[in-house]
């Protein structure tokens, strides 16, 4: 029951595409990630999945359309929907999501993240 | 797919402690709530409760302790645990909760919201 500031938890680590877990409840995580380039497209079988950015913005691309994502606003995808974040300049984000949740969702490659680290 | 800007959301009401939706994924809601001066305490039986703080401060208080939590922080009340937001000044919260908690947990006032409008 301790507050979590989340400029303090970025700080602690400066990889991008490697999600950190800074909170759970109700079977939900909550985690935050940085995003820098393009990242791989994939979809989530069973999982939607919350955006919201902290600092910076990023281009949420779909296969017919693309929604920038700026500071202080946030994207759901919903499950099933094929997605792509990109991030021009790097991003803060923060994401709330099924704990059964993986990053690249459908796909397994170098970005695939298996276990995460809690901070 | 669309985005949400907490900004935009949060200029279309003005009424504390009248949570509005604003997301919805995985059985759990999204909402954003204004706080100004004490609520009412209470816990809820099944349901934890995340409180992330947009615009502002407020503390959140427990029968042991309080704490304050400040712009871009969050905290997560578990199930069972009684708590009461308190907010000097006027305070924007987002809260990531399941779409079943009711605002006043196991108490029932003139605080209490049974539906919430979608914004």
């Amino acid at each position: 029951m301790n507050k979590v500031n989340l400029a303090h938890k970025f700080a602690q680590f400066s990889e991008p595409w490697s999600p950190k877990i800074v909170g759970e409840l109700n079977g939900q995580q909550v985690k935050i990630v940085r995003f820098q380039g393009p990242f791989v497209w994939h979809h989530h079988e069973r999982e939607d999945e919350l955006f919201f950015v902290v600092r910076g913005r990023f281009r949420m691309e779909f296969r017919e359309r693309a929604e920038w994502v700026e500071e202080g606003e946030f994207i759901i995808v919903p499950r099933g929907v094929e997605h792509r974040p990109v991030a021009d300049d790097e991003v803060q984000v923060m994401l709330f999501e099924p704990a059964t949740t993986l990053n690249t969702g459908n796909v397994r490659n170098e970005r695939t993240r298996e276990t995460l680290d809690r901070i």
